[in-house]
């Protein structure tokens, strides 16, 4: 077998053979087959595709390209949800609580962000002394003991992905739907949960920026979860505004913690509440959708979903005083309002460039060296069809240096106003499972 | 300028400026832009393609990569030609001598074969002592004094192409139209000629495989070549079958040779005096095609083509006894009649097996480091249109192993028959210019 064969096979449109495909991952990972072999591949799968059983067997080449975590010992369903990445999406912090309140066992492994979007793990470590790594034992333990982890990604797990997807970074290859599908599921099933719910997320701040797009991604990412027999569904959700107010790492815990209280933004309570109840019903704890959601707001009500989080924390070692006293997080030198210079309607919010602003505070990566600030963000104080009077705040800038012009003009030309009034946007456009796709 | 952008740019289909080109082939040559990335772009435009203004500034940035020769101590104007390459194109060596000898300075670069098609470099080498490492100085001398010279390409010329070519051959992207133009005219355009002949072929045992294909890669060469204001034109021939009866080093030369004195086969005597004819009007040695041509049928007869070739020959060291006495080229061991085992009209002749099958004799090349044996390959009996009747020699093999069974069987199989009479195929097609491709 000859790589240049294979990339030529992909070239004229063909599909690869399971042979292939595995010559592919295990040449690439013992380094057999050089970069620039594959990139020229990954390139060429951009505009040719592949077929379904194309994209289960190199999830499954890469999937066993590393280790697989083992999840056995933990009694009862285990479920795990994947977000593709927004502006703004501090999901896990409050949904990974909720539903381990209502009985849910929650093994998550997360990671960093890179660009515009934020990691998980950044946004946990703002939290004083938490540990993210904790040995297998450990994490398994915890969740049988306390029902929730949040810990960060082994680093024998799927190293083809690592090795992949540095280089589609540096070759315009992220942009494909089999590479992103494969990719994320790889590394979602060997993470062992037994259930797995995608928030596949669509817009300007997003992977994916149509709907139509989204809506293929998150079909796919469910194939490929029947190829090897696991209950995965995916909701599809607008990302063409910050989800919530907050962006900024520990801007973030902090809204995290008031929605945990009942006492969060509209919009992000509603996904964490819709994510919440499919993952109820993929772990068989609730028999009906309305069931999930009553019991959810019930955990929120009764302060347990809270008390989970408290747990959490403390088992992973963070300061439970944080999270009892959000005032008590990493707090940046200056806070400075954002007052309109105009009036209207919210018509637009220009949700990819807030978190690139964001980044550039201190709160993102540009590259993977870069230290994250955890006190640095935007907390934004008027969203998506909120009316604005000439004066009104439109958000609060957490940062440790001053703003420049530029930055703050930026700022400005994230807002779009219209005279008219405009319509709240739909938030989760639909629920995808294994029914719905066929 | 970061090149991963250049290469999201071109993924999308936009075109790239000046600068972006730039960028990229200085990027390469100087080691900063990795092989991994360009193999990306590559396989982008091998998709998206690039407008004549664009493969311009391609062919402009190689071509300046390395060294330009200067051809103008050559009194008057010194014509190129080269061909796309194909099974059996030995064109050269006879028509470089007949267009020398009506008066024509030819300063021909020349490469080496690789895979299935054979290099000039290769043929004039199987003449013993025949020397294709001229000075610069040299070189112009012996075209001011005999009117025509074959060398080997300079190391220092068009740096880019080597490297690109290079990556291009591993990595499924040399079938490109932008690539291939821009490769072809920056190492012509570089080699310092005043007027340029393409011979590109088209058909099973060509680059190109259909005529749509062949033409689009002629017209765009010809518009590379208006770029930089130089007379460039092309004819179009079908490499469907090879060219000549000869295929392999030696046998070539000799072939070449029975060419000049009149007695050559009758398609490659056409394609010479076709081309030849062509080259007479860029050079302004003939008012008209048909006063051209009459002129190369002229010094084929009175034999002054023959002499130009012995000329050349003797200027470049090589031993002008083989030139008079062929019988004195190296000769294989063994020369295998092979006869047909059925009878019927030759539908069609498997151009690109016949190369493939004179590589594995030793003829060519698998890859660079392999050495060619100069006395073997494939003499045909028979082409298409040809009549056979049972028992007839379809070729003689020259070889200096035995031939093995699989080799002969798949001989028999680049033979098609029919029982109806099947006309002879057209060898060239057309012929562009500037004009004609408005």
């Amino acid at each position: 077998m000859r790589f240049v064969d294979i990339i030529e096979k992909k070239k004229i449109g063909q599909a690869l053979t399971k042979d292939e495909i595995h010559y592919f991952i295990q040449g690439y990972v013992n380094g057999s087959i050089p970069d620039y072999q594959v990139s020229a591949l990954l390139m060429a799968i951009c505009f040719q595709g592949m077929n379904d059983q194309e994209i289960a067997w190199l999830t499954e080449e890469m999937l066993y390209s590393g280790d697989v975590i083992d999840l056995s010992m933990i009694t009862g369903i285990t479920c795990d949800k994947h977000s593709t990445g927004g502006v703004g999406d501090k999901t896990s912090l409050s949904l990974a609580p909720m539903v381990a309140a209502c009985g849910v066992h929650i093994a998550k492994m997360s990671g960093r962000g890179l660009g515009h979007t934020g990691g998980t793990l950044d946004k946990v470590e703002s939290i004083e002394g938490f540990q993210i790594a904790l040995s297998q034992e450990a994490f398994i333990k915890q969740v049988n003991e306390i029902g929730l982890a949040i810990v960060g990604q082994s680093k024998t797990l799927v190293p083809a992905d690592k090795k992949l997807y540095a280089l589609r970074d540096v070759t315009a290859t992220v942009n494909s739907i089999p590479l992103i599908a494969s990719s994320i599921m790889s590394k979602k099933l060997a993470s062992g949960a037994d259930t797995i719910l995608l928030d596949v997320k669509f817009g300007e701040g997003a992977f994916m920026t149509t709907l139509e797009d989204a809506q293929a991604l998150a079909s796919t990412m469910i194939r490929i979860g029947q190829h090897f027999q696991k209950d995965v569904r995916a909701m599809i959700s607008n990302m063409n505004q910050p989800l919530g107010n907050a962006i900024g790492n520990a801007l973030e815990v902090e809204e995290a913690i008031q929605t945990l209280k009942g006492k969060g933004p509209k919009d992000f309570t509603q996904l964490c509440i819709e994510a919440g109840s499919i993952m109820l019903l993929q772990a068989k704890k609730a028999a009906s959708k309305e069931e999930a959601e009553a019991k959810l707001r019930q955990v929120i009500e009764d302060g347990s979903a809270f008390d989970k989080l408290v747990e959490m924390v403390k088992s992973q070692h963070g300061n439970i005083n944080q999270i009892y006293h959000p005032e008590l997080l990493p707090k940046a030198n200056h806070v400075i309002a954002i007052h309109a210079k105009t009036q209207g309607y919210v018509k637009k919010l220009h949700a990819l460039e807030l978190g690139v602003l964001a980044m550039e505070l201190g709160a993102g990566r540009r590259i993977k060296e870069d230290i994250v600030d955890p006190a640095v963000g935007i907390v934004l104080q008027k969203k998506d069809a909120d009316y604005v009077n000439e004066g009104d705040v439109l958000a609060y800038v957490h940062t440790n240096h001053s703003l420049s012009d530029a930055w703050i003009q930026r700022f400005y030309d994230t807002f779009e106003f219209s005279n008219e009034k405009v319509d709240v946007p739909n938030l989760i456009y639909m629920v995808l499972d294994q029914e719905s796709i066929k």
